[in-house]
């Protein structure tokens, strides 16, 4: 797979350093990079390909086949679901954007009930990039879907001119399958039901905004960016009949339990004191003017469950290292259907609209 | 699914007219459409879930959900592809960027052999994007998926800041299912085979170049974007057994066939005056300065097949609306193995190489 004119080294034994070897120098993206010629195709051969490292992206055809018997040993539905990644900056505590990449696409899957098994990887590169950054990144995607358990099977790299696009956005969109008797939906949160979540919320967004050379502010708040896949599963066989589950990414778990309370026509009553938010993240919030209820995260969920399996659910997710937070942050009532509310640690009780606006613009 | 905000009307009794009157306002895509709160949810709810129309989609879950029952009744492999579309403009004569979206992948699935069956769709939006551009282009994505017999199921929208992005690019990934028997390969070109495609080449380059004001040319040139699985269906009717089936994008026949010859490890030769190039665009190229060995298409295929086949399948393939033009373009010989030789009209024979560089950036 080495290429001289990409890899000037020819120590390539094993398949991953000859990209930080070929990354020490200052290669950047060009035209060319993305024109379906060879220079193209050198990018996707000596960079691409192994990384990613798998005998389907190998084939080098335009599409990967997948026999649907594998897809059969997992369940009987598959799921399908697309993101693209805009994030700025690319790099960020506790992750970048390829990692992003990977596990927002991972959870998207994984919230169904899905075992996630095979991603695309669609590049929108400005010309310039670094072939450094370029080549750090999709590393870190190989290492976030081997931690994950997908094989990034397919992909297309496209570059723009300086000025037409932000360093590089990411698509990833993955397929995976749900086994038989699994059926989560936003449609079937009933009264009674526990609400529950797996941790801290706010953390992805303070990053990230702390992260941006605007603000003054320092802070050890890391991005929760992680596959909850593996979470989901344990979850699942604890309880089988989740009602709904989704990540909680943009808009923050405010917006995700209007979304919930509005699909299944419900009342949802989140007690504040209950809600797990670090120090750090609520100082960070207050200076700023945030509600952490509106803060993306990108390794939460929230989970609405029969309240009777509620206790165990989340001491198995307890267990889990990445349940470790979990906690019952609230319940569901029949009325006002729709709506959310909060008991305040004050006392009172508010609505919790969707978020309105943008509080914090390319988040993911 | 109407709502105020974006659709003053109230008589939404169509499902598509709304969009048209909403558009007839001069609403700009901001921020807070990409932020995952109540605008985004607005955006989704009033133009791209009518826009796209189906009931899956329409389930605003984050991930479609599809039998694997439904997909064996195709077949018993399932193929799986990504392109984002950056091409600049995002009109041009013969179509626009969401269009070719859909007929683009549309096509990477159908010259595996697959039925196309599902579509995702990622917008990454410039922020100031006219809604009424956006509304059309959503349109001509459904007009042309419901062509092509696809769906779009699934979807995400990001938008950034005014500068970080050139107004709108647009991520499809599908999924097909390729029926028992069939396999083609880029491997499988073997000594004696027949290369064939199915009509002019180079339109859609050209198109695309002249479209972009720094053109002082005119041109009658159309973009050749069209969906090719029905023809690739009637194909292999006649043919089963097609070696080797590529469609003919960025850049252009001259690198395809090096990709065939390289993968084969054959020749290919090909012969000028049997290329199927139309007068204006041989003329185009003449005044720019360019190959039409390398010019983009989006509705052409080369095919290698058995020669024995190969006059039977032209007839057919003229029969067809999107084969009219197809011909016998060459041969497979041993060697040069990995080469690709033109006969050219003046008698002489060259090598044609893969394109090196870049002829025309955002051409797709």
């Amino acid at each position: 797979m080495s290429h001289p004119s990409l890899l000037p080294s020819g120590e390539a034994s094993s398949k991953v350093s000859p990209l930080l070897q070929s990354a020490d120098n200052d290669q950047r993206i060009t035209l060319a990079h993305g024109s379906g010629g060879k220079t193209m195709r050198e990018l996707i051969q000596n960079v691409l390909v192994p990384a990613f490292d798998n005998s389907i992206l190998e084939a080098l055809e335009d599409q990967a086949t997948i026999p649907l018997g594998e897809l059969l040993k997992y369940g009987d539905r598959l799921v399908f679901t697309t993101d693209s990644y805009v994030v700025d900056p690319l790099f960020f505590p506790g992750g970048n954007i390829g990692e992003l990449a990977v596990n927002g696409t991972v959870n998207d899957l994984a919230v169904s009930g899905a075992r996630p098994l095979f991603l695309s990887c669609g590049l929108v590169m400005e010309e310039g990039l670094s072939l450094k950054t370029l080549t750090h990144i999709v590393e870190s995607m190989k290492q976030a879907a081997d931690r994950a358990g997908v094989t990034i099977v397919t992909g297309d790299t496209k570059v723009v001119e300086r000025g037409s696009a932000d360093k590089l956005f990411i698509n990833t969109t993955g397929i995976g399958v749900i086994r038989e008797g699994v059926s989560i939906a936003s449609t079937k949160a009933q009264w009674g039901d526990a609400i529950i979540t797996n941790g801290c919320i706010g953390d992805h967004g303070v990053a990230i905004l702390l992260a941006r050379n605007d603000m003054a502010l320092e802070s050890t708040v890391q991005s929760d960016t992680q596959p909850l896949h593996d979470l989901v599963s344990c979850m699942l066989k604890v309880c089988p009949d989740i009602h709904c589950l989704r990540d909680v990414t943009r808009g923050g778990l405010g917006t995700v339990l209007n979304e919930l309370a509005s699909a299944s026509n419900v009342g949802m009553y989140v007690k504040e004191s209950h809600l797990p938010i670090r120090e750090s993240v609520r100082g960070a919030c207050e200076i700023l003017g945030l509600d952490p209820l509106y803060l993306a995260n990108e390794g939460k969920i929230v989970a609405v469950v029969p309240s009777e399996k509620a206790h165990e659910l989340i001491e198995a997710m307890r267990q889990h290292p990445m349940g470790q937070g979990s906690a019952i942050i609230g319940t569901v009532k029949e009325s006002p259907a729709g709506t959310v509310m909060l008991s305040t640690t004050l006392g009172g009780t508010r609505i919790v609209d969707a978020l309105v606006g943008d509080q914090l613009p390319r988040i993911c």
